[in-house]
């Protein structure tokens, strides 16, 4: 199934698309997709009140915003350098265990909500990246049972001001947290409509160019062990994020750096998770 | 006015400490001390159901278990190396602007409850802090006005395990949040009881030894700068923790250094903020 949000930026009501691409606003099932949405088995909820109530659910117009797919869960969770032509770009040693920061939930957005260059930034990059939603409370979880943690995934843009991140006295949260830093969405595609996320292609394109275009079969560490090492380090929420790295291709990589400016445009996406489309402006 | 929520973890109710230093009961006043609260004004509407109600709010039994004095934030920023001696002590350079990391909001517990070293820890570490409550919404605020987003101060003991830390590839954020990772309280102070934040005595006794002894006329930034800086990287809402650094003292820049056991026991305090009790044990 694939769960989508959609109308005003903070007034977003619940929706499915269902089998025939169609958008349904599903606000009749009264609940959105929150934690304990997640924590009280929701999916299955939503699949069995649909079984009786799909027909009665009305369409939304296409030309309804969609805001991220899921409420603000209590922590983005982010892996640095998880595939090994992104750690050499970015100048880097292939880490021997995963590295992890925060983004700050704020950062969230809608999957074609603008990005905001922050004031005062010279270097705002993009970055794609496959995320996991969790689906239940996860602490010291083994590697072989890390998937029935998995509530689904989704198409997000770690978009990262480099200035921020790597030059201001650390640590990397400070450029990876400002608002619209986290478009999420379009949808999110649960755990069964994604059969091998090991071997998704995702890609990035600037302004029609492809910037970034790889495949999860080259992350350094796959899911399962991620959400399994994250797990000894802190307890995993219904809802969290964990977003798994960015492949190569990002600004920082370039000969010469290139950085986000006014009117660009970022088109992006992972195989089964959809598209998403950011133009870029200005704070102010 | 100082705030506290009492009873079982994850079942908190409000509650108050009056004048005369008795815990009394608000639950009558029908809300929790969340981000609705503190974004709608809540401290000031609380006072003025209090003038009303205060002689019905029923007495808390001394027995109760005191739970951390607000709900779970959307974020817990922390400040790393704001303290001159603590820095030196850490092996790091006194930054040029504030070094900036999050923990993560499981993390949160109670100010007497039992903080579990991880498992598989050999270097699980104390760090009292004066933490800083957000009280309205803060995005690129100026340090002239950074007083008046503040609702109030916490103690905080900002555990850390510096084996994740510093030695597990990076960031700091993976050794901040374990459970029981972020005691918080006795109480929340609101802002008029604390004249001048920056000039409290904080410290912190392990089995009745003083460990850390300093005063926050010792931070390198000081709160407004802090509430100022931190906003122009991420928009702090109401309920948000900024955690301000801890002084010299921790078991990191002990020689030889020295690290929580079983059965250890933390009292720390702040000047106005009160005193927390911690035992340590072993998970499992």
């Amino acid at each position: 199934m694939k769960l989508i949000r959609f109308g005003k930026a903070g007034e977003e009501k619940p929706g499915i698309i269902n089998k025939n691409g169609q958008r349904l606003n599903v606000t009749g099932f009264g609940e959105d997709y929150n934690e304990a949405f997640f924590e009280t088995d929701g999916i299955k909820r939503l699949i069995t009140w649909l079984s009786k109530n799909i027909d009665n659910c009305p369409r939304i117009p296409e030309s309804e915003r969609l805001g991220p797919p899921l409420c603000r869960p209590s922590k983005i969770v982010c892996v640095g350098l998880n595939y090994a032509k992104h750690a050499k770009e970015s100048g880097m040693q292939l880490p021997t265990e995963p590295v992890l920061f925060f983004k700050s939930t704020t950062a969230i957005c809608g999957p074609d909500d603008d990005v905001i260059i922050p004031k005062g930034s010279q270097k705002t990059d993009w970055e794609v990246e496959l995320a996991v939603v969790i689906g239940k409370k996860a602490s010291y979880i083994e590697e072989e049972n890390a998937l029935e943690y998995i509530a689904g995934y989704v198409l997000h843009n770690d978009i990262s001001e480099r200035e921020f991140q790597l030059e201001r006295q650390g640590q990397w949260v400070k450029g990876k947290s400002n608002d619209t830093f986290a478009p999420l969405g379009p949808w999110l595609a649960t755990r069964d409509e994604i059969s091998d996320p090991s071997n998704l292609n995702l890609w990035l394109k600037l302004n029609g160019k492809t910037m970034q275009d790889s495949n999860t079969s080259d992350m350094v560490f796959k899911i399962p062990k991620l959400v399994s090492y994250i797990s000894q380090f802190m307890t995993l929420l219904p809802g969290d994020i964990i977003s798994t790295g960015t492949p190569f291709g990002v600004g920082l990589g370039l000969n010469p750096q290139k950085y986000l400016v006014e009117g660009d445009v970022m088109e992006l996406g992972v195989d089964g998770l959809g598209v998403a489309k950011q133009n870029v402006i200005k704070y102010g």
